[in-house]
């Protein structure tokens, strides 16, 4: 995910104690070897390995190497030349893409908003060949297309060979055993574990290819899904003591932190995002108990809900407007964000509280479940409209809405299928775009009691992509505009994001536990 | 310059003897640090070198640097930025150029038969500011343009400051100091001095921005103009040695060598360079009196001479049209280069016969002699048109011709003056292209005592390119058609070429010694 947001001057507010943490929490990476696909695509045409290498490659020639699974790492290029000697350098362009669709947009012609310095694109020349190639930037890719955009009439290139090397700091040997109902749900198990281990490096980034930053929001869903599987808990801990380590100077955490230099949140806020540091802590503490991270993270955590119920609560106790146009929810247009970010705030109040419990102050934590009390009632009394059976949004009606009211225990219990279908079906109410808003969608359907529907969702929904010849789950996908993009052209899409690797944790806490 | 031959399986046959003495002859390079220049123009206005550093960049802007003087060298870059954190890659192109009018020409338009990759352009993702860029390659520039491709919204490029490193293994301290009756000449003296010195890396290089490469019509007047400046005599006994170690299997000396890896000779032959040889080294010879140089390099010498004799002779003594068509002698379209070979043929033989004589053999010296007086009066009697009043080449009349039959000593003298007149105005007639045969034109014009047109014709086209504001020689430059390319697009042509490096050699030896 990336907004934009600029605050002139912003200078984060750093804890050296906590960054000092942080930094000693840091990962090594595992590094896996990855040779050349056992054949390739020479201008269209099957070309097996052992035969590329003697196949000469003059200019406009394009070499498509398909590596059969998604890679995050550093590629080498073996190259030579044929013919007469090398008279003049060797002119390259290498494109990496998630999947095939990236090569089919012209880089040049991406003007949308964000930055087109993500284009995985390089341009070279080899001065000297033989040459071996060790590209110094890291990549997120299965293909790789070499162009060749110049040799000279005397030689012609040859691509003798590549290899990849992916890094990652997923614990391979963590993972459990599963035995799965079917092909299609392990399909997509594995492939959100890949999407998984693609995202957990140095922290646990939001897309490799794209941002291969820290998002707040994003982590927690990350977190989850690694305590079903590789289990990084450390580098969970390492992330969330990044958010509080490098804040707002008021406090707030900001919605993502840098970290490839010295840690510096980002002057973007994001009210949902900052609201999610409590639950995501206090999932922390079920899995590990860890009473250092409790005690150093339980202030900068708890001020989140804090700040939102100081300055961002109308008098009637609903968020303001303020509020809800700081917040993501998701990327669908024209999304009234009240009511979804009513829910993540009593949320955020509920995980307060029980993590005020867990450090021994039962008074706080009182406070916390009341303050979520009230603001259950609040919502039931201003936001629910008993003609149209759901959750409104100012005027709004929208799926987001029901979820998040269903997730809070705001919604009744025995109405919430009804009210996801007058959503759904609703004229005009706007679309899920986000795999991370569809998690959230079947989180509300299980937390409902509609497991099946749960189920169908998650295997249409996910199952989808993977039907489009992908093998990790992707930033943006909705299913009815798949070519579409929040930014203005799928060249800049991530096609492997973190966000939306929450299958294997549903299907692992939610599925396999009780067969159907 | 730049011709393409190819011979399929083509090997060049090395003598590992003569190719270790050219090795151990390899010279050191000076290094000379050129710092940023004191302005430079954004987007087209000036901006001293101070506020540079503080004004932010953005996709599309350009930041041209002048550095003052032609360099040939290594650039480090230093980049930083403003605004908010730097939350994308920043991606930024650089064009390396020797004169402005390279800036005007589009790359990816250039479509000639030289290989694009020579362009000087470089596209590059710098992931993490600030960061010193130190680029790995070799660029001849005196212009550096760089274009902002993209940062983000979030933040803008500072570009710090820029430095080169210029290489050369030319040594300023061995050149002598004269005075000059003008700053013209001194001007044009000063030029050509540079633009050998932009040439004299580890071998004699015909051009530091294309090609970069020993070739041997370029090498000899290299020597010559090298004798009378920076007296880089080892690394011309070096390229001979290369020339000699490094042969077509039947024994030629290719057209040039390539250096960069174990040496080899490339598969282009050009009769008049491999005939050049034989002066080159009675040149060296002249300098040096190096008696290792003549035992190891008399034999391969004579070899280029004999050669053509033996092969490229037709029975009427003429050279055969084969010969001529392998020949060089000028870009000029349509040049028939049959008369222009004769001449360079007795040339050879003449040095030769000087170097049979230095060698102690006076008889094979006498057999040169004789020859190439025979081939003289050949010359004289079925090459000159009485009617005209000039020789001919086939058909035709060119300046080209009267200079090699001149130099050659088969113009009678008192004729030389018309002859040369008659072929400049003839319609039709080829013009002359390179300053490599504009150096034999003025050394004709000295060789028929016409001192007063040799200098007016030197300040005239040399002074001609340094009016257009440049600071080295060309490789190419017909007054009359200043944006003209022998290659399709003047973006690829050198603008400091080592053939045109002769007016120091012509001015120090010719003109200075005895003032108008």
């Amino acid at each position: 995910m990336q907004l934009i947001s600029i605050i002139p001057d912003f200078k984060p507010k750093n804890d050296s104690r906590l960054l000092e943490k942080a930094e000693r929490l840091k990962p090594s990476l595992y590094h896996t070897s990855y040779p050349a696909p056992a054949a390739c695509r020479v201008n269209g045409q099957v070309i097996p390995n052992e035969a590329l290498g003697d196949m000469p490659l003059s200019r406009g020639d394009q070499v498509l190497l398909d590596f059969g699974r998604h890679i995050v790492g550093r590629v080498s290029l073996s190259l030579d030349q044929s013919g007469s000697a090398q008279d003049a350098p060797a002119y390259i362009r290498l494109d990496f893409a998630e999947i095939p669709g990236e090569f089919s947009e012209d880089p040049r012609q991406y003007h949308g908003w964000l930055s087109s310095s993500w284009i995985q694109r390089e341009e070279m020349h080899i001065d000297i060949l033989p040459a071996r190639l060790d590209l110094p930037r890291r990549y997120a890719f299965r293909y790789i297309r070499l162009t060749v955009l110049d040799t000279s009439p005397k030689y012609q290139l040859l691509m003798r060979g590549a290899s990849c090397a992916g890094e990652s700091s997923a614990d391979e040997s963590a993972l459990p055993v599963h035995a799965f109902p079917d092909d299609e749900l392990k399909r997509i198990y594995e492939a959100s574990l890949r999407t998984l281990a693609e995202c957990t490096q140095l922290v646990l980034e939001d897309g490799p290819k794209r941002d291969r930053r820290l998002w707040l929001g994003d982590l927690r869903l990350q977190a989850l899904t690694s305590y079903v599987s590789y289990r990084s808990i450390a580098l969970v801990k390492r992330c969330l003591y990044l958010f509080a380590g490098s804040r707002f100077p008021d406090g707030r955490m900001s919605a993502n932190v840098f970290t490839d230099r010295e840690p510096a949140a980002d002057d973007t806020f994001l009210t949902d995002y900052a609201l999610w540091a409590a639950p995501t802590l206090m999932e922390y503490m079920a899995e590990t108990d860890d009473a250092e991270a409790l005690e150093d993270l339980l202030d900068p955590v708890l001020y989140q809900a804090d700040y939102v119920l100081e300055h961002f609560l109308e008098a009637d106790g609903i968020v303001t407007k303020e509020a809800a146009d700081s917040a993501f929810i998701d990327w669908s247009d024209g999304l009234d964000r009240r009511t979804a970010l009513q829910g993540i705030l009593i949320q955020a109040l509920e995980a307060s509280a029980s993590l005020c419990g867990l450090a021994g102050d039962p008074a706080r934590a009182q406070f916390y479940r009341d303050k979520a009390e009230t603001l259950r009632q609040t919502a039931r009394r201003l936001l629910w409209s008993e003609e149209l059976g759901c959750f409104l949004s100012g005027d709004q009606v929208s799926i987001h809405s029901q979820v998040f009211m269903i997730l809070s225990g705001v919604m009744p219990m025995e109405r919430a299928s009804a009210a996801l279908d007058k959503a759904m079906s609703f004229p005009g109410s706007p679309r899920m775009i986000t795999p991370y808003m569809h998690h959230y969608y079947v989180m509300a359907l299980l937390a409902a009691g509609l497991r099946g529907p749960a189920e169908k969702h998650l295997r249409e929904y996910w199952g989808g992509m993977l039907k489009t010849g992908s093998d990790t789950f992707w930033e943006s996908w909705d299913p009815s505009d798949p070519d579409g993009s929040p930014y203005g052209g799928r060249i800049v899409n991530s096609y492997c994001h973190a966000w939306s690797c929450t299958p294997a944790y549903i299907i692992s806490r939610h599925l396999l536990s009780s067969p159907t």
